[in-house]
């Protein structure tokens, strides 16, 4: 065979690969927000996926990797959807306000089939020392920086009074999470909740 | 056999099926805080009381109603632990922060190995329509209308300035709740951001 159809071989081996374990992934994450990490099982994602047992357990090797990469890919999934766009928004409580807007997106359409991702994935591994509470403590530690930092912003540029911002930022997260459970039980008013409390935090 | 003789001895099997359930209720409760109302199983709780997995299977016959008795027998320890010694405080904004501290204590101390249950349960729940999630709504329910109780009774009272006290007992159970989940992740800061929010909260 000739060395540049061999690499081409390859190439749409690599690609296929990618492919599936993006496939694999979207529908893990749905999983994990519906029924925990602990619920994803190879099985369970060749049954839920149509793709074969070994397949998946090639592509990731163990149930650990398996949740960190779960993990990683809701991370970007996250931010895609309700970190990014927020950044066409000005720095401080117009970004702030912005984040705030498209988490309430998030939990209500929902991007994932369970509702928050963290809000599921959190409660069933905070007492669980290890690799993927790790992982779950550092992309919600990320989110909750994000919020601080721009609260910290809107403090600097006199848009709202002084205030500890790590503190309004983890009251803010804390009512979000809170909003999530409510929105799976069937409560609409959450979201009213959510932005009522928000301009409180912030007047 | 005689009759008092024979109404004795069912008096003893009775009070030995109830001690059993107390038994298997109390291990069933932290096992729940700790991996979710899904992880309880006959077998799991025979193993961890020592006592036959036939006899437990006996007691409570489906999986269910073991999850429906689980989870008032936590309604009832909660009651006990942090409700009913608020009550030893004077009605209004005193009681409401008796209930956050023994909250606090109920959190940490904790009173369930897993700390808090409905954020363990709620959480597992919360995209799972049934009698289960009622169950845990509604013990949740009646901790929120507790926590507004108080508080309207302090705006009634003139304590605090007048306010939507559902929505401020929406958020001091959410900062709660948040709380929970720092703690058991090994943040002892958590209590002081209790203690912080509610202060605000009330101010």
């Amino acid at each position: 065979m000739h060395s540049a159809a061999a690499e081409q071989i390859t190439d749409k081996r690599l690609l296929r690969g990618a492919r599936t374990r993006q496939l694999v992934l979207r529908q893990a994450v749905d999983l994990a927000s519906l029924e925990g990490l602990g619920g994803l099982s190879f099985g369970r994602l060749a049954t839920d996926t149509g793709l074969s047992k070994a397949g998946i357990q090639t592509l990731f090797r163990t149930k650990e990797a398996l949740q960190l990469a779960t993990i990683e890919h809701a991370r970007r999934l996250f931010v895609d959807s309700v970190v990014r766009p927020a950044q066409e928004q000005p720095e401080g409580a117009q970004r702030l306000r912005a984040l705030v807007e498209r988490w309430i997106d998030y939990a209500v359409a929902p991007l994932f089939a369970g509702g928050c991702f963290w809000n599921a994935t959190l409660a069933e591994f905070d007492s669980v020392p290890g690799p993927v509470r790790d992982a779950l403590l550092a992309t919600k530690g990320a989110w909750l920086a994000a919020l601080a930092d721009q609260l910290q912003r809107a403090v600097t540029a006199g848009e709202v009074g002084a205030r500890d911002a790590d503190l309004v930022a983890f009251q803010i997260d804390a009512v979000l999470s809170a909003a999530n459970t409510a929105l799976r039980c069937g409560d609409p008013a959450a979201v009213d909740k959510i932005r009522r409390s928000v301009a409180h935090f912030l007047a």
